[in-house]
Formats: structure tokens, sequence, C-alpha cells
């Protein structure tokens, strides 16, 4: 490997830096020979966090106890650092919360909710899933024993309810796989007998015809004679089973093409699933929220909750920040740095001792605007009459957008519902709903899916991002100028004040993101405190 | 719904007998709602046991506490009936077992082995996955509260590692997902551009071209210009990250579709996954054998354990069956009726009264040959170093088939990967060997995929069904022949004795066949009953 294709596959970073950190981690002749043997390597940079030379009593006020901030607390202060935590709610996690009995809300203006779901069961109303490849998420929930259990992100038995195509499919429930099933089964097919008629003479070999051949009609599950006529892929009008009735059951009738095209239901197809929705996808066990927890075990003595910052001022020698406690008393604390993470949304409208430029930086982030609702449902109907375990059913009712039904829980007796998650407009036009017209509007949409629905709902959480207190929003989102003009202002420090959380990534709206990014300030940081 | 399809999708049964099940089940209005709003009907006629016309104090002896026997056993007796299970083994399940510390398993005319995994893994080397629409399967689990994980079946970042095609990919671990994207959005684009150019245009109208290439844009991640350029989806060369290195990563570069087509990895791909194949898929917490222990709870005190069965005679007032008990002693014993679910592999060889057109069709079935080795391994490096949680890898060496990798324990120290899973020639040959002849086979293959594998390695357990006593082999094979003519011989009782088992189903190899059977076979010898 030369050292251009090694710093392309390290993320820039250099040999030295990578062997170090190979050596902090042991197996490092493992881990080589398997980069050798695989042909790639290691794809992120970002696995661990950074080994830190050590803070030698430096003090170091963090603000905010979310992801980035419990993150940059649990590793600057095992590193000795001597570390404070201001955090403006009652709880550690930030927007990383879980929804269950007794668990308050009060968006800004609104009326104040009181989860009443049954013990036990829960929404994450903030972050839901971990993706396998946000190793940065799973390091600590290795490091910390959170159990995890798997998120069915994608299933082929879910529904995908589309009412604004045209034809017989639209408006009614079809289950995902036999789109999937029907559509790329007559793709495959016109693309098979296209290249038997010789399409593809000029451009391919013989025998390379013929692989692509013997793949499309394995992939697409054709005849002999290169016909798709349905799989028992797409399921069976009475499934097999026992003795000679049903014996082997009855095959289903596949779409017709036109109906699918029209039907609009393809929009929920690709060749794989994008980046951020692969699977294996995770989500620990009992609530989202069992790793702020976790952290808390950790540096909880360090967080002062409740503790709302009213100024961050800096000089030449330090920090100074001065916030209300709990109790209405105003105090100052000193630091010799300052990691921030608070949300750009929010920090926009405080009273902060940095540069014009970094202000304006600041400043030229947008918030998204997002919705969820949880939906305690009396019975899993979707899986005792539906046989759908898990997954998502995609609408085109854009203030609902994905009915998402739980991957916990299997077989209980209740269920919690995601009843809609929405975003922009969307959001905004529901959230300025009450809960319960929230709820009335999820639930019209829902029972035109299933007939159970409104039946089956007991109580109802949302939570609209862009109206809760501290957060204002549900993750940045740059647009093109911004990423590249403000984004790399606000990625370095300005003084003495160190920015971290998603927003300072490119997995916005990730915990990996606000991870990465404490995990870079503060190597940053601690770089600093070593070369002076 | 006119009574023609009303059979069609109610697999044959009668409208009297649909409304008399749906009565004793409750919901029947939601469920019909549900139906006729969804435009299909419920596709099983098993998704519930039969409701039983009530024993009366009959006695029945059941031969085999497998799930076929174990079902049998807890309907009949619920309904009144008086059950006896005899049972060859020590403890129930049949083939649904679970190896863990201290089990033990003697191959005919093997080695003794006595399983030293570490507590709290194990390997499912009978069954080990329930398909969602096994609903046989799912009742029971749900009745009898047994806690359910997610198995991932499918794994788009679990490698594919085939040795005999050809080309830069040959030989090589290659993750699933690339392949797919590739070969995908090549045949995406190259279909596209064949529609743009007029190929189709006798065939379809304009409108829906225009769909079909926007269905093909999407499926394939195409450009505007309908090219296939890579996609996240298959992966990044470095991944997105924090600040501006990584920051946006790098994309991977996709492979050539030559290269694709020669290394035959896309023999792993199909446009959904196989009716048996599909998510979402089960496993008992903790093992398998959680089932028949659920089970055994309820019906345990009917069993009588080690008693190997020595004749079965019948006349027109009963079923008489001799056995030895677990101290040498015979016995016999008397009852009204008997469910046989002895896997005719071994019943073929036994001395049972039933005609001869009946013992006939008992040997027109052969077994499958079936192989499967658990490997424990002291870390999980497949999900450290290459960052794959569960799923399959794929080889194209037939004495491994399949490596599959623990969908439980996620983030644990150790876990127990399924080193092989054979069939036919290959699993006879693999049985041939002992137990580390079979280890060091399989880690022969593993380190090809995985340069940790050897070192990583700890202890095995193997079991080959062709070679266990009380089975002699995995599951019925039914040939076209056998299937017309013998397996409906089979289907109707001889007498007063009534097979049962996964060999009397389509759902061969499966618990839901086993159950399924058992579910039709007392429902015919109740309805027996009651016409007497």
């Amino acid at each position: 490997m030369n050292s251009d294709s090694f710093a392309s596959a390290f993320g820039g970073m250099s040999r030295r830096m990578f062997l170090e950190r190979l050596g902090g981690v042991g197996g490092s002749a493992l881990l080589l020979a398997g980069m050798s043997a695989l042909g790639f390597g290691i794809a992120s940079a970002s696995e661990r966090p950074p080994t830190l030379g050590g803070g030698g009593g430096k003090k170091v006020v963090v603000l905010g106890a979310g992801l980035a901030g419990l993150t940059s607390a649990y590793e600057l202060s095992r590193a000795g650092y001597e570390v404070t935590v201001l955090e403006a709610r009652g709880f550690a996690g930030g927007r990383c919360q879980t929804a269950r009995k007794g668990f308050k809300l009060q968006e800004l203006g609104g009326e104040e909710q009181v989860c009443d779901f049954d013990d036990g069961l829960y929404l994450n109303h903030g972050p839901w899933r971990i993706p396998y490849h946000h190793r940065s998420t799973l390091h600590y929930t290795r490091e910390f024993n959170v159990p995890l259990e798997v998120v069915v992100n994608d299933n082929d038995a879910a529904y995908v309810y589309f009412e604004k195509g045209s034809g017989p499919l639209a408006g009614k429930p079809v289950r995902k796989g036999q789109v999937a099933a029907d559509i790329r089964g007559y793709s495959a097919e016109i693309l098979a007998k296209q290249v038997k008629q010789g399409a593809l003479d000029q451009q391919m070999t013989a025998e390379d015809r013929e692989q692509f051949i013997a793949y499309l009609r394995r992939e697409g599950y054709l005849t002999e004679d290169l016909a798709y006529k349905g799989t028992d892929g797409r399921g069976f009008a009475v499934n097999p089973g026992a003795g000679t009735d049903p014996g082997p059951g009855k095959e289903s009738t596949p779409f017709a093409m036109t109906d699918v095209l029209h039907s609009n239901a393809w929009r929920t197809l690709s060749s794989v699933a994008g980046y951020e929705q692969q699977r294996t996808m995770f989500q620990p066990i009992g609530g989202m929220d069992q790793i702020p927890k976790a952290f808390e075990k950790r540096v909880g003595q360090m967080i002062k909750y409740s503790s709302l910052v009213k100024q961050i001022r800096q000089d030449g020698s330090g920090v100074s920040v001065t916030y209300t406690d709990g109790t209405g008393k105003t105090s100052t604390l000193q630091a010799d740095y300052c990691i921030c993470t608070i949300p750009l949304s929010v920090l926009r409208q405080m009273d902060v001792g940095v540069s014009q430029k970094f202000k304006d930086a600041i400043g030229a982030v947008s918030y998204s605007l997002v919705g969820k609702i949880g939906l305690q449902m009396k019975t899993r109907f979707w899986e005792e009459n539906h046989h759908i375990y898990g997954g998502h059913i995609y609408t085109d009712d854009p203030n609902v957008g994905t009915i998402s039904l739980p991957s916990t829980g299997w077989q209980g007796r209740k269920g919690v519902i995601l009843g809609y998650y929405n975003f922009g407009s969307n959001a905004a036009k529901v959230s300025a709903l009450d809960v319960s017209g929230r709820a009335a509007l999820a639930l019209a949409t829902g029972q035109k899916v299933f007939p159970e629905y409104k039946d089956s709902f007991e109580t109802a959480f949302a939570a609209s991002w862009h109206r809760i207190e501290h957060n204002l929003g549900g993750w940045a989102q740059w647009d093109e100028q911004a990423r590249a003009e403000a984004y790399p202002v606000l990625c370095e420090p300005d003084g003495r004040i160190y920015l971290a959380g998603e927003h300072l990534s490119y997995l916005t709206g990730w915990q990996a993101g606000a991870i990465e990014s404490a995990w870079q300030q503060i190597a940053k940081l601690d770089q600093r405190v070593h070369a002076a």
C-alpha cells in the first residue's frame, strides 16, 4: 500500500497517527493481516476515541450533556482533565430521549405532556436506530455493556400505502416484497430477452452475456424461456402446509407491470439500502436513553443539571461561563477551555464571546423541522392479523411519512407504533396541532392501512423538535454554501472555545456525528495543551 | 367473495369450517374487515390449532416427543383425551436441540461429544430459524411466552467468498451489498438506456416507459444521464464523519461488471428472498429448545422418557405398543389410537402392524444428509474488525456451504459461529471425519475469509443428523413420484395409527411442518371419535 492510497484509506490520517492508534489497541498484527487479505482497509478513521496526552488538571467546562458533551466529559476526565458539565435539563442525553410512563415534555407554547404509556412500553422520539457502521456509537454500547437488539429496518412483508398513484394498486396496502419481486422480475425478463436478441452483442463478450443472462434468470426468478411468472418469494395465495390440503399451497399471481408502475409503490425500492439505512441496525434494549444513562453512571457527578448558560466569555487565559442553576441562583464558572455542544439553533441566540466571523458562521445553518408521534395500541394487530414483524409502512401522505412498527416486545400484548415521522413544512403544520389533533391525524392515515388502527389506539405521545426548548430543531441542515464557508470555521476553535455536536459532522442527526465530533475536538484541545 | 375464491383463499376449508374457527377465535369482525379492506385473505389455513370436539377419556399413545408429538399431546390432552407419550431420548424436542455446556451427543459409531461451550453460548444444531409466516410455530411461542429475538438472515455487509469463479473478485471476500449494488446498477443502466433508445416502444405506452425509467434510475442509483457510477449504498472507501476530515468521506469505486459476472458472487442474489428465507426471522432467546421446554412444562408428566418402541400392533378395538424403558424393562401400552411421529427413516426399520401398502409408502422417502458444526471463538472478530453483525458468509466450498454468524450476544466477548452447513454427499464425506477433523476442515475455509479465524477458535460441537440415532437424517426429501404416490397414503390413517411430523407436510425440515401436520392429524382423529 503506497502512502497515497494509505492516506485515502485512513481518512487522511498520517501513517504515524495510524500506527500510534493501532499500538494502543492491540491486535494490530491481526488487523493488518486482515486488511491486506481482504484487499480493503478500515473504512472509518473514527472507530475509537483518540488517545489523549493527559490533562494534568487543566479545567474544561462542557456545555450540554448530550452525546457530544457526555463523550467529551468521559474521555477528557479519564485523561486527567478536570471537567464540569452544565446541562439545561434535569437529565443527560440531549436529544437522545426515551418517552415512557411519567416522562414529561412541554413544547414551546404547548400543553404539558406526561407520557402515560403502559409500563415497559416506550418511544424513542429522538435517535432510534444505530446502523452497524456507526462504530463510534457501537464503541460505547460495547464499552458500557449496553445490551442491543436488532431494529428491523427493512421488511418485505410490510405494506406500502400510496394513494397518489393510479390503477388498482393505488390507495391499497400492498406488501413491499410483492412489488419488488414483480417489477424486478419483469425488468429481468425484458433485459434478458434484449440480451438474448443481441442488444449487447457489441458491448459484451459472448461469455459475459451468458453469465449475465444466468444472473438475470436468478435475480428475477425467470423461467427457462426467460419469462417472469411470479415466484414463491412474493408469498403464496395459500401457504404450503401439512398433508395434501393445503399441501403445496397455491402460488400468488403477480401484479401487472403497468399496475406496479402506476401505483408509485416502486418508489420505495432500491438495489441496496442507502448508506444510512443499512442492516444490521440496532437499538438498546429498553430505550435509546440507555446510552446516556450509561454515560451518566460514569460522569454524572461532573454534571450540573438544570443549569442555564447565560453568557460565555473568554480571554487569553481562560473561559468564564455564567449560568443560573435550578434555584435561580446565578454563578460563574472559570475554566481553561470550553467544549460547547449547544445546538447552533440555540447558541445563535445566546451571548457568546466569539469573533464576528464565528458568530456569523453559527447563524449560517438551519435546523430541521421534524415530528414524531408514538401511538400505544392495545393489541399487536400488525403481528397477529397481518403477520408483519417490525419494519416500516411507507405512505405518500407527507404529514405521516413513515409509520414504523416496533422491533421490540415481539408477540407481546401491546405495542407503541411510530405513527408519523414528518419533516419540513409538514412537520410545521402538524406541530401546530395539539397532541390529540396530531394523534387524530396519525390515526386517520393509519386506519387506511390497518382496519384495526383506531379501535386499538389507547394513548399518544408526540414530540416536535423544532418546538422543543434547548434544541429548536431536529438536526443541523447545511446547504452547500454554508457547508463550504461556515462549517470549516466552526470546526476550528474560536480562541479557547471548541464546538462539538452532530452539527459539526457529515452524520448530522445521528449520535455517531455527535460522538465523532467530540472525539475530534477533544483531540485538538489535547494537542494544544501538549504543544503549549 | 364467491365460494370458489373463498375455498382457494382458505386452503380448501369449507365456509362452515372457516366460520367455526373464527367463532372460536374472537375478533372475527376485525379480521373480516381487514381481509376485505386489504383485498386478500389469510394465506394459511393453519394459523391456529383445530378446535377439537373433546376426547371423553379416549386413550391416545403418541410416539415421539418432537414438535409433532408435543403438539399432539398438548392439544389432545387439553381436549380431554388421555395421552401417553413414549420418547426414546431422555428429553423432549426431537430434532429441536440446542447444544450448550454439558450437552451430550454420540453419533452412530462415533465418539461421545460433551459440549464444552462457555456458559451462555450455544448452537441450535437442529432447527434454528422461524420465518415470520410460520404462524403455527409462532402460535406456540406466543401462547407459551417464549421470548424471541431477530435472526439476521440477510446482511449486505456480510462477505461472499467464492473461489471457483475467475477474475479479481474470485477467491476474495467481497461484501454482498457491493455485488448487489453494482450488478443491479449496471443492469438498470443498460435497461434504462435500451428503453430510452426505443427498445420497448412497441410494448409499452410512453407514460409507462417514463415511469419505468424513473423506477430504474431509483433502483440502480443512476445519474441523470442514466449511468451507474456507484452509490453510497455500497459503502464508502472512507466513511463520512466529523469535521472536515474525514468530513464527507470518500466514495467507493464500483467493481467492473465483467469482474462481478466472472466472480460468480451474483449467485447469492435474487430480487426478493425466497419464501422460506424471508424476513422477519426469529429465534427463541437462549436457544431453540426453549420451545420444547415450554411444551414440556405443560405435558411433561405424560411423557415416558428413554422408552424405545419395539413393536406396534393394532386391531379393531385399539392399538398396543410394546417398549422398553430406561431400566431395560419391557412393557405394553394399550390405547384407542396412536399418533406416530417417529421419522420414517427410523420407522421403516421397526415392527409396525400396518398394511403392506402403508409399509411400502413408509419406505418410499429418503432422508437428507445434513451436518452442522458450531465453532466457539474467543473474540467476536467478525463484529469488531469486520463490522458484520449476523447474517451468512456464502462460500462455494460445498463441504462448508454457509458460514453463519450468531444473531445473539451482540458485542459480547465470545460467540459461536456456525462453521458449516452441508448437505448430501458433502455432508456424508464430512461426517466420516471425527469431530476434530470436521473442525479442521471448517477452520481451513473460514480462515480464507477471516484472518482471525484459527487463532480465535476454542472448541467445536458437531452434529451429522444422518448419523444420529432416532433420526437417521435431517428431514424427509420427497421426490416427485413419492410425493404423488406414497405421501397421500401416509397422510391418511392406517387403521388406528396416524402418522404426523414434518415429513407429512410441504414444510419439510421446519418445525411448522411438524406442528401443522400434528394439527391436521389430531383433527382427523377427533372427527372420527365424534362420528363414531
